[in-house]
Parts: C-alpha cells; structure tokens; sequence
C-alpha cells in the first residue's frame, strides 16, 4: 500500500516536519483516546512542534488515484453545468486572521506564527491552541473535477450514518443519494447501511437500496433513515464486507468516533488494497470538530434551543423567586450553550465545560443568582452538559459509553439540588430538552449546507481521495485529511472574543 | 478637514494608486448613479486600473481621531471583560481563495491576481467582477479598542433606519443601544431618528429617546421601530442638525441607498469640522452588499420563503396541470430567489437577474416547463423581481422610485399571463410573499448576527472610526470604508458553483 | 327507487310540511343556484315555511338499507373497541339556545320558535336567517353502528377531492383509507379519483389504488394527494363509472358545489338502482357550511391568516402613514376575516361581505382611517375577498368560474387604489396571502377533527346511509342530508355576538 | 346576606331538590377534599341524588344585585354596539345529546335521564358520572347585559392568576383590562394581585396596576405577567384587603383550587357584606373542568405535546429497538395525553389516569411492546403524569403539594426503569416536556377563545353576578355557579368514544 508507507496528508513538506517517531498518539490527550476506536493509531506520521511552512505549503489530502483509472467527469458534457469544475490546485487559506500580538483577543500560542497557524477561526472563534500541530497555510478546494476515477455505471457506494442524532443526517444521506444518481451510479446499487457500524455486520440488520425515490422528502423528517447506533466497530468485519460486496466508495456521516472508524477503514482498505474511497461527513451537534467553520445541524440545535430558554425564563419570572435551569448539549465543547444564550437574551449566567465555575462563595453562583433574583426577581441559567464536571462530589466521570465517550454525571440535577438548598424559597424549574433539539428537521441554512457537504463528498470520492473529510472553512468548501481533524474536540476559547460577548452581554462574572 | 485632503479609504499607499483624476464615477455604472445621492460624489480619489499592492497593505478606514482626545476604554477595568481587545493591527483576509487558474469555478479577471483580489468570496461566491478597483490583501479587524475617543458620559448617540424593511433592524437598534449604553452613554442621549434620514428635519416628525427599556423585547418583533423610509435626504439639513443637537456618533442602518446617504454626511462633516463619526451597518435583504460574507436578514428572508415555495409546489401538485409561480426579492441580486430554490428541493426553473432567459423556442422556458408539467404533472417556476427585465415588452425601467432605485416592471404578472397564454389548460397560482417575507423577526443565527455586527459598530465609533461600515468577511468581523462597498450592488456570478450547483440540482438548462 | 318518491331528508313528518310545489328553489337565493349543478333540483320537497316538529322530531338521513343485507359490524368482537356504539335512535340537539325575545344577540325570525329552529348556532354565532326552512328539534348522532350493509371484504370504496384547496384533505382522506382499511376492505379496492370529479371520466387520468402505506405522513402536507379542480360535473358519466367499476361507497370530500354534485349522483344512483353509498365531508375554508359548528381546516386558516396581519402591521408601522391591506378568503361570508381580526389584535378596520360599508362621507371608511392614522400614525384594514361587492364601479360580478362561482371583482386592488387616491402621502403595502393559507398542513385540532369526520362518513356509508354528510353539530357528530345543507352559504350575522364582539374591541363604526 | 340563606346555585327549584342536610361535601369525594381551601364548605345545599327538573329550570346563578343601584350599560348608546346584548333569560342547554340506551357510547347513569343530566358532553365526550348532581336542563347565557349594577366611573377591579402555568394566562388578563376599561373602569383603578392570592397579604409584593398600555402585546408571551403560585390562601386576609381596597370586583383565574379559592372569597364577602363581585375563568391545562366544552390553553397544549411525541418517533426509530417515552400533563385526568396521541399517530400506546393497566403477563403492556417492536422495530408510549399511581411500587401517593394536590411518584421514570429491565437491548429515550408545553403563546384558537372569557367575566360582574364562572357550554358561552364546576375533576370516560376512538386508532388493547 503506497499511502501506508507516506505522510497521509503531507506532502511535499520537508522531512523534517514529518517525525513517525513523535507520533501525537503519544501526547497526552486523553478525549482523542477516549473517542478512538481501539488499535487504531490514527495519527502517526503527523507532527506536534512547531514548524514553517512554505507559503504555497498546502494540508494535502490521501488519495488512491494511482490504483484506478482516469476518465473524463460525466458533468464535462452535461448541458447544465457550466463553469462549475474546481482544480486540485485551487487553495483555501486555513486562516484568514493576522494578530498583532498574542494580547489582541483570540490570539494564542498556536495561532502567533509567520502564517499564523489557525486563528480565531471563524463566527465562533474557538480557540486552536487544542490543534497539536502547525498547519501549512493551504487547504484544498473541494468541488467537482473535470477528470474521475471510477466509472459512474460500475459503481456501488455505501453510506453509513453512526452516533447520536444531529439534525441534518438525512438531509446529507439525501445529498448523497442524489449526487451519486446524477453521476450516474446505478438504481440499485446504493447501499444505506443500517444502525451505524455495525450495521455492515449484524446478522440481523441488512442494507438498504437508496434511490432518488427512497430519499424523495426525508429531509422533512428528523432523525436518519439509516438508523444510528454508538459503540465501537469491528474494522476487520467491515472492510471485509467491503470488499466482498464490492464498494467503491463509503461515506460515513460520523462525529469523532465516526471519522475515527472512517480512517480505521481507510487504513486497513488501504493496507489490504481493497479500492474503495472513504470519505467522511464531519457530524457534531456540540459543533466539535476542528478546523471547519461549523457543523451542520448545529444552527438548527442553536435555534431549537431558545424554546427550552424561552420555557425556563416565563417558568422563572412567573414565580415568585423563579429559577429557570435549562441542560444543553455540550459535552466537552460549550458552543451550543454560549451561542443559545447569546441569542436568547434571557440568560442570566451561562455555563460551559471550558470554563470552571465555583458554586460557593462571594464570587461564587450562588451568591451571584441571589443577586440577581433580589434585582429582578428571578433568574435563568443554562448549562452545558459537559460543565462543572470537577466540582460534582465523587470526581466527574463515572465510566465510559459504548462509543468510548465518557459518561458524564448530571450537572443539571446537581445544580438543580444546590440550588434547593441554597434558595429556600425559590420556585425551581429544571428543563432538559436534548432528545426535542437532536430530532428536529433542519432550518434551511443547515439544509442547504448539508446538501454542498452531501455533493462535495461525492465529488471527492470519484476524485480518488480516500480518508478525507469534507468542511467548510472560512466560507470555502475544502477537504481535509481524517486524521488532522479528529485530534482533539475543538473548544470555546474562553479567552476569545465569542465567549467575552456574551459574558459582557449578560454580565457574567468569572465565578472564581 | 484633514481626512478630506487625503484618500478616505486608503491611506500609506503609494500615490500612484491614488488617482484623484480618474474617478470611478466616470464609469459607466448606472445603477450606483441611480442609487447615489444627487450631488454626492461618493468615489472619488478610489482607483479602477488594477494595482499590486504589498503583501502587508491593508484596506485602511477613514478616522478622526487627531480632532479628538484620547482616553482609556471603560471596559479595561471591567469585571465582565477579560481578554476581549483588538489591535488596530489585527488583519483579516479580505480573500481566502486561491484560483489556480481563471478555468476554476469562480474565477475571474479581477479576482485572478497575486493577492487575489477577491476570490469567490463566501458561501454564495458571488463574483467580485463587479469590483470596479483592485483591493489590498487585509482589512482591519473590527473590535472593542483599548483606547477610545468619546468620553460616554458626554457622548450624544443617534441611531437611523433607511430604506424598505429587513429582518433584523430592530435587532441592530436594540444592539446599538446595549452596548452604548455598556460604555457609559447616558439615559437620554441615545436618539433614535424617526422614518429615515428625513426625520431629521421633517418638522412633523422628532426624534425619540431610547434606553435599555425602551429596547427591551423589540427583536420579537419585524420591522423597525424607528420606523423607515426610502428617498434621497438633504445632506445639508442633516448636517445642521447633528451639529446643533450635539451628535457624536451616528449609527446608519441602510442599504446601498442609505450608506451613499451616510458616507455623504460623514463628507459634510468633515469639510466643515463637524465632530461626529458616521458608522454604517449594511442592510439588504437581497444580499447584494459587496465584500461581506452576508447581509443581516438574509438568512431569515431564504427561510421565510420556504412557506411560498412549498405553498407553490402544494397548489401545483394539487391540480391538473398546475403552475405555481412564486415572485422573490432581489431586485438586481438573485440571491434569495437562487438560495430558497436551492433548499426548498421543489423549484424546476430559477430565474435571476443576473441570467437572461428566453422564453420562447426550442431553449426557452415555456418548452422546458412544458416538458417538465408532461413528466411530473406540474411545475414550480420562482422569479427573482429584477429578473426578465429586457423581455418585458416595453423595454424595462419604467422610472425610479424616491430612493433613486429603477422602478420595475412586474415580471412576475408578466409570466402569469405568458403561462396562461402558452399553456391554455393549465391551473397557474401566482404568489408574491415579498412583504411577508421582510417583516418577519430574525431567526436565531441572524439574531445573533445583527448584535455583533451593531456591538462592533459601537466599538468602531468609540475608537475614533468615521465614513465606516462594519461587515463578516470569511467569518471575521472588519471594518471597510463605505465608499468601497457601494460601488454597485453584488451579484450572483452566473458562472460560479453556487447557482451552477443549484442548475445541476434541478437540472434547468440554460434558457438560451 | 323508494327514496326519489319521497322527502329525501324528512321522513315520518306529516305531509303538511312537506310541499313539492313550494319548493325552496324557486325563492330568490341565487348563491345557490348559482353554485348548484345545472339540471340537478336539489332541494325539492323542502319545505319552507315556519312549521312546527314534535318534540322528539328527528332530522331523518336518507339510506338504502332495504337494498342491502344487513351484518354484524366486524368491531363487534373487535379486542379494542369497547363500548363505541352508536344507536340510531340516539340525538343531538340542532339547536342548544334558546333566546328570550327577538332582542337578544343573534336571536332572529327563524330561530325565535318553540323549539328554537337552528339559533346562535355555535361559537361564531351565525344567524341562521339564510336557512330557508324550519328544522326538527335533533340530528341522528353519528358513529359506529354495531349492525353494517356491506361486506367489508366485497366492497369497493372510492374518494375524491372537490373544489378549492382547504387545509386537512390529506387528513381526511387518510382518516378515510385507515378506517375503511380498519372494516376490512381489502388492500386494492380503495380508489382515489383524480383531479376532481372529472377524474371520473377524463381519459388522460386514472385513479389511484390507496392503502395505509400510501397514506402514511401525507398528512404533514399541504394540499390533497388526490388533486382536485373546479368545474361542473357529468353526473351520468359519474355514475356509469360507479356502476362500471362496482363502487359500493362513494366518499365526496368538497364544498357546496361538491356537495351538491355529491347529492345529484346519490339521485342518479338511486333513480337507476345502482347500489352505491353516497357520503360527503363538507369542506369549506370560507366555513360557509350550514348547521355545522365549524369547518374543517378552518382553524387552521385562521391561524395562518395571522401571519399576513402581523406582516401588514409590521409594514404599517414602520412606515410614516403607513396603510396595511390584507385580503383574506370568503367569498359570500366573512368568517375568516373576522375571526383573524379578532385574534390578531392589529386590525383597526374588517370588511365583510355581510356587511355593506360607505367609502366617503362622514361615516365612510376613509375619513375613519383617517382619523386612526393621525390617533396611532398608521392602520391596517383587513377585508374578505367578497367585501364591498356593491361599490366596485360597475356593479358586482363579472361571470362566473367553472364551478359556477361567481367571478369577484378585486376588492384588494380597488382598495388599494381608493386609499393611495384619498391618503396622498400615505405608504400603502397590500397582502393577498390566499394560496400560502390554503395549502398549509393542519393544526392539532383540525387534524383530530379530519380524522373524526372521516372516520364517521365510513361509520355512514358502511350503515347504509346515503346522500348526507358528516358535521359537527354543538359538539357532537352527527349525519345530515346534503340539500339541508346545500340550501345556501352560512353567513356571518351582522347583529349577531361574534360580530359586535369584535367591532366592540377594535372600536369600528358601521361605515353608513 | 340574602344569598346566604338560600341556594346559591338553584332557585326555583321545589324544596325537596335541596336538602341542606346532605351536603354533598359529606359524599366520600376526596379529591374535591384536597383541592379545597380548608374550612370552606363549598358544595352545601346543592342535592346529589336524581331529581327531575322542569323542562324551563335553569342553573341559576348566584348575584348581589339588591344590594346594588342599577345603571344603564354603557354600550346602549354606543357607536360600535349593535344587537349584541344578553337576556338574562336567555338559555343554552347544558346537555345536548339524548341516548337511545345506556348502550350508547358515552352514556352512563347520571346522564341517561329525561332531560339528559349531562351526557357525552363535547368533542372529548368526557363522562360525567363524576358529576355528583342532577342538572336542570339550561344554563344562563353569558354576555353584555343592557342594565348594569356598577357604575364604571367609580369601579374598582382587581385580577389575580393562581396555580400553574398554562397558555393563555396572558390573553385572559389582556381581555379582562381591555374591556374593564371599554366599560369605563379608570386608569388606576384595575389592580393587579401579584404570585397568586398571597399577593394580597404578603407584605413583600404589592399589587401593579393595569393599563391597556401595560397589557399591550403580553398576549405574545407565555405565562402570566401577574406571577402565579400554588398554595392555601388565607381568606380572610383577601378579604380584609378587598373591603379596605374597595374593590368591587375580583376576577379569579385558577383551576379547580383557584376557583374554590374564589368560591370561599365569595362567601365570606357575601357573608360580612362586603360588596364585591367574585367572578373565576377557569384554567386547567389538564382540561379536567367539569361541564364546560374545553378549558383554555388545552388546544394549545396539545398542539406544543407535539413536538415532544415527534420527537419520540424520530429518536426510536433512528435506533435499533428503540423505545422513546413521553410524560406528558395530567393528573387525574388523560385529555392532554388522548388528544395529544390522536393526533400525532405515532403513539403505540397511550396512558391515562382513567385507565389502569398491567406491565406484566401476556395482555401486559410490556408484552405488547414487545410485539410492537417486533413489528416495527421501535415504539412510542405516551403517558400521563398521573396514570398507573396503582402500580407504583409503594403505594401511590407520597404527600401534598402546598395547593393540596397530591404530590405524584413518577411514572415515567418508573416506566424508563421497567423498559430497560425487560428489554435488555432496547434504546430508551425518555422525554419530558412539560415546562415548555405550559409556557408557550397560545395558538390563535385559544387566543380568541381567552379574550372572550375574559369579556364574559367582565360583563358578569357588572351585571352583579358573584360567586360564578364563564364556561363554554355546547359552542354557547354561559355562566355557572362555582360549586357546581368544582365538585370534582373532570375525567375522561373510558366507555366513551374518544378514548375508544384512540384506542382503535392505534390497535391498542385493553392491558388487562
């Protein structure tokens, strides 16, 4: 196998940038471990210190062109494409931020280089200090290619949806359902593999045959047609299955635990030479995913949010001494929690997993919310799941699920109980809306992007790129290796300007 | 007046880029004409010839602040802030695309140079041809400043709405006067000018006082609560009038319209010392603000339209034969009309202003609809307002409306009763949601949205900024002078991937 | 065929009060003839004139029990259904007030008798003063029977759709298919009619086999699987078809021209032996069905109307002067607009067809308006499609459509020019929201609604009831013969409660 | 006190119908006893064994009219009233449904009698068995009268909400202030009680004052902007600041405790002469009122439950074998749940107060499940909060809220546990949406149906009307007496159609 015996996604880079044996797998990152599927060490060949780039230096993407055949794009001579054709050579700069100095507010260590590594990245601006390597300042375009590498009528393509619901699943498994058709793959073989992973290998399930037809509408439907499980995947079973069904091309609609088994089967596809391209559809309701500029589904999730905000404030101020608690999702990553409050303008204090918080004392919560139910008679609070973890009694994490995700302890009945405690006689009314925000079908900004994410997956499969995921980042389509992006779950830079908006918005002291 | 000596926009550039004697005025760009103010000659001293400028120059913004004294931010010793300054040497990329050839799709002449220009800009990658000038490489980042140049406390704020309405605008308003409040402005200096420009000196119409209370809960609902109007203003009267009541700062929230009004104002108040700082917050609901990612609104108007076009297509199946034909904004933008096809999934044929179509023939669009209505029993056809204009029978334009703007012919009334005339049995529903559409209140995303973009022009106006509007590029909030993005309105670029991607998706051909 | 010699609707009265020679069709009520199918006399053997009932005196349903053999209902021993029946003999009040003089709200000459013909009939309180005759004091209550007609396993049942689109046809014709499926009519022998009823006869369409998989979720959209259309009807050809294709039960979901082509194919039917079950749901959005409390899809249009209110309220107060016109459904009766008007809280002025009003003068509509923009600054007038018929310049009608309807004149367009003629100044912004109103999915009421009254037109057809309807009738369901019903449109009582209700609360005057 | 020494609800009536002697407070109806004030004995002299009634009785209510100065109403010569007064002879039947026999779906012992008692009532055709009384056949319409018994000018009006949240809160204070005012009532003279009837007398809160301005727009928002509480309240304090406030009359708005609240104020006003009109809007979002057609905010809850039963669907069947489970309101009563279920046709299983049902055993529910799953591969359960008390392990009831309301075990979270137990691989999702079912606006159904309560109350007060109740009676508006509502909850009849219907609708079996 060519690409087992070379940097997956560098290339062109001095060999001194490449150390195999400084592998970040060797880091201490202990959430990336969690998340990986065992055995698999995704990350070798990829460096940890600082390097330099060369200003043309692009984050180059694994592909298997040389083990198939070029031939022209069906879409050369479609007569309703015009001018849509991309090149390998067309660039997206990973960053588009200059700090003046690390003082100017989202710079950091990681992002204060020559080319700036990756900065306040985008809306969000989360912090990249968690990305454990220097980035060359190029990614690659995403798009349809004038030249492909499988011929559309000997195709037969699997997608794959794995994890908890996110909205959108069906709106990308409609995207690719469709442009796979319009490449002119074949009725009959698209195969939808049902519950996740293990999906390819469970007696009991079998895959489904996905037509235009079968996914006619199911963009108004929650939820994933395919199914979706957590746990972990047996790689060996699949890429068995693989080869045996003859699949050219996979697409695994995932969050990390998802790209972690996309690019375990990418390498054992590789290592085995079974020709089939795996490329991934970044999923994360947390919105979690390095680099890119947002997950789909997470606009949705932030605006079916304001409901459960909106609940809890009228619950709060038509009490007397009204709290209004409301759980988010947010495991690691308090994206959802800051962005909903932000837009709700109800929220009193906001709390992320990012940012610690004490309960007790005079710059503690409680003192603060007393204060604000003497000024306004009641108060709102909204917390992310993954908050406040160091501070419930018995020491955070008490185990881990099937998908290896740590399982967290209840912050909000935690809360829900000091509060009380400390409040006699206050009217507490504890709200946990996540299965209500995961199933919903998706606004129409998600919708779209789901679709562009859907087609630029299938453009980068019959380009021949293989362990690649599709993103998008400072507005561009790109696609970047598996590997780069699931090194860690991206964050809330708490000292970034997203997070100092909204503390400066509500008032929110630090809590310490 | 110091900044009226030099270039507003661009200042330690070399001269030769500087061409006071060729201004872009002189370019036959009849809709900036037709927008601009009579009398405001709004472009001079900006260069057309494309220039090379060096890898560090930046797209400098006009400020006043050796008229002013300088003092230490409020924020600096606040509790609630910490980490959350910018550097006036921050820089954000005004392009973060790189064309490797003009073949790539997207690319063109202007934007096909060194530095880029300015490449396939965003999400809708709507062509910059239209940019009459070459632009350096950054901008300057928008953002709280250490350092400030309005003492709040003595600080007198005035807030103006312009043009038709938009989702958002009181979202802007109330943003505006939260964070001027935040500095320290006091109760009762914060104006809010009735009806548009012409409530500054329309003797029956005065301004309003607003505060935090006043704003309290005004972005639950559409409109304005300034109230607007469209029409050109007198520079003059408005000047007077600032000078007299004391107005430190004037927030201008308008479209191409409305920015060539404030940039007129902030010329006036320069030339005759006048020391108010003029900040623009772009509106337009056809997105058709150039450089930015995206205009307030815009998110919101695509959403809104789902409701049109799904009641199209639902009375179009339902009959025999049905036609359903749905009218969008977009006057010379088709951005909505493009964006709400392309999520809706029921749209057969899209037509935008910026794509001329035929509709007789064997290419044109009555044959194709008729293929379409023999295939599915019916079709939904969605018309942007400014599209079709040079088939309507009479030659387009039929004058101007107050605001300058061409007044158009009714292309939609005018395909009704084609369709009616070509296919004699069919059951044609014609709707026009154009007002339902704008005055809806924001979803969560433009929400949020329209607060950072009125909080960064407060920032602006604080550190000394004037003849400045504040606008997303590639995900960063910046500031740019208002003379650069008034230049014409934005286009959908015919030959970029965003309405390439939407023809493929309904496979509509090219009406030609 | 027993039934044609004698009173369809009455049976058990005493021949006094049944006159064939006076029949009702020969008063002047020219809705309904013109609504009515050419040929068909529907309404003959109805008598007119005040009478006086028994007190147990039933509103008796016509069948064609004696033509059938009767069975146990297969819910007989059915594990789920415990305690459903409903008995023939069983009642429901057509009348549940009773007014102390012909002073009290709503009292009028026609229901100020003994037993109180039809009063304020429900919560819009219409006058029944349009009902040309005097009813028996009950109804048949609808409902399963535990004795049925026909051979669930041997029938062949057929829907169709008439008429205008109304929110909840999906529901019912899915409420039908899952109970006749429920009976045990066998997978292939429901037929859904295209179009219409010329989906009958009309060579190019073909009806559709229904069964619950194809009806699954289909009533999450808007509009009708079936299609439907206006027109008059080939009864002969319709009924050749019922006889050709052994249709046992006929289900006719339209308004009053569907209900009175359903009523002439019941005559048809009868007249030549064909056996076949004629069972109508009344539809009407305008809810100008007599008798019945309310309209399905009804609510639903009420609630989607707010829309188009907030809309012209948004626009009208954001403008200076600003005039907000809505035009709202109904053609002869006004329920829409008033009751919106009445939700919505914004409307200042509601124009009604039952109520005439002066433009000019002291008392007219302008001079009023007037005076609500110089109180409030702007105003917004919601007016009924068939408002102000008597003072479009030329008299009214101009035709009639191919269902018979009579053409309006456009009351919204002659409106909007009257207002920019008498208001120079003013910024008028009309909305005519119909098609985004008719083609909604159901609210949770309506829905439930739909479903009851499918449910019980199946009860109806399978206990050998023919040419009635199912309605709601002082919150009980109950059969009723079609030409009761078919009289004429139900109208809005302009000396009733609901409407001075709401000239009460938004302060309009009578325009006279 | 003239009302003290006779029957409040009945006169006219024969002695022998009222025996003080049997009070029905005797009867062993301990859920009345719970919600009851302590101390108020609040059902004396209304009769519990069958009694024949005249065929003209009425269900008189109690007034205060001759300690009062009678006044012409207002509206007699107002512009904008037209025909819209009340008789207070007018009549609407309380029944208007007439078995054939005991058979007959809905019929029971307490309404198969001459003149019906009450039957099937409405559209949820709950039984009233519960009733623990005979009806005289009519009620007193409610409306506008032409005489009134206060004089506005000098009127003052208090509002208070108690119990909790429920849609609609809002609408009602909304039309309460509006047409207090229409009539005359002051500016500063309607008072609102804050947080409840403690409102009264906690010296911490004091009453707000009302205004149309202050009430303006509050109907878009959920809750009540009175604040609300649970718990006793001290009568004699209310009433102390009632006579020393002076004011004339108390609007209540509260559920079953709420209005026996109401109940006891009245008493003891009417008992120490102090002249203030006692008039309740009942609110129960559990819609367990007895007589009246439909509580306020029920439609709106049902429409909200929605999204929680999608959500279910969308969760269990995008999991292998999953399961999701929904609580939704309803103590004593399944209408929320029933209806809810209906109509979101995704429910396999539905589970109310009314009805018990086994786990175990072949007809268990978890077997059926079972079966379910088989079948589908998921499925949902819906369960009232107060269903299944029986099974619960210990026993039921764990206490008293401070309303006195039985302080529920919780079912669902009994139910989550059971699920997991039995089916060992199941995914179970467990959702409770109650807070945002109740804090929601109210749909525009709801919303036009609060304001009319409210006017209806309002003219009930002037017309001198105490101790009584706005309801919505077979469409017709009507006022009752509050003892005769408050007897006991309102449940829904397991014999009865509705529940029958569901239970069809969904295959479900009787769990027995």
């Amino acid at each position: 196998m060519l690409l087992q015996r070379h940097a997956p996604g560098f290339t062109k880079v001095p060999s001194r940038q490449c150390k195999p044996s400084v592998p970040i797998a060797r880091q201490p990152r202990s959430s990336v471990c969690a998340r990986a599927t065992p055995g698999a060490d995704l990350t070798t060949n990829y460096v940890i210190e600082p390097v330099s780039f060369g200003e043309d230096a692009v984050l180059e993407c694994p592909e298997m062109r040389s083990k198939l055949v070029v031939r022209p794009s069906p879409f050369v001579t479609h007569n309703n494409f015009g001018g849509g054709f991309v090149s390998d050579q067309d660039r997206v700069a990973l960053n588009s931020m200059r700090f003046a100095s690390p003082d100017s507010a989202g710079a950091s260590r990681s992002n204060f280089f020559p080319h700036g590594g990756k900065g306040g990245i985008n809306v969000l601006e989360a912090s990249m200090d968690q990305l454990n390597m220097t980035l060359p300042p190029w990614a690659i375009r995403a798009g349809a290619r004038r030249e492909i590498y499988f011929d559309p009528s000997q195709t037969t393509a699997a997608i794959v949806t794995c994890g908890g619901l996110c909205p959108g699943l069906n709106d990308v498994v409609q995207g690719l359902v469709n442009k796979l058709t319009d490449y002119g793959v074949p009725e009959g073989k698209i195969l939808g593999i049902k519950y996740g992973f293990r999906g390819f290998y469970d007696p009991q399930v079998k895959p489904i045959v996905l037509s235009k037809r079968v996914v006619d509408g199911i963009q108004l439907q929650g939820g994933t047609i395919l199914g979706t499980s957590r746990g972990g995947a047996n790689i060996r079973e699949i890429v068995k299955r693989i080869d045996m069904w003859g699949i050219d091309m996979l697409f695994v609609v995932g969050g990390n635990g998802g790209n972690a088994g996309a690019n375990a089967i990418n390498a054992m596809c590789r290592q085995h030479d079974v020709p089939c391209s795996v490329v991934g559809v970044p999923k994360s309701i947390d919105n979690d995913i390095l680099l890119i500029d947002k997950c789909f589904g997470f606009d949705t999730a932030v605006e079916e949010s304001q409901r459960a905000l909106m609940a809890a404030k009228v619950e709060a101020s038509s009490a007397r001494k009204g709290i209004g608690l409301v759980k988010l999702m947010g495991r690691q990553s308090g994206f959802i929690a800051m962005q909903a409050s932000m837009a709700s303008g109800v929220v009193d204090a906001c709390l992320i997993p990012e940012v610690n918080f004490k309960l007790d004392g005079d710059n503690g919560l409680l003192k603060y919310l007393d204060g604000v139910i003497k000024a306004k008679g009641h108060a709102v609070v909204c917390v992310a799941e993954g908050a406040g973890q160091d501070i419930l009694e018995d020491g955070g994490q008490i185990g881990t699920d099937a998908s290896g995700n740590p399982i967290l302890k209840d912050i909000g009945a935690f809360l829900k109980d000091k509060f009380k405690a400390y409040f006699k006689d206050a009217d507490i009314k504890y709200i946990d809306p996540s299965y209500m925000i995961r199933s919903v079908s998706t606004t129409t900004n998600d919708r779209i992007y789901c679709k562009i994410l859907a087609h630029n997956a299938v453009h980068a499969a019959f380009a021949g790129f293989t362990g690649i995921t599709v993103g998008l980042v400072n507005t561009h389509y790109v696609y970047l290796p598996i590997p780069v992006i699931i090194q860690a779950p991206r964050k809330v830079d708490p000292r970034g300007k997203a997070w100092n908006r909204l503390r400066a918005a509500i008032g929110q002291p630090s809590f310490q």
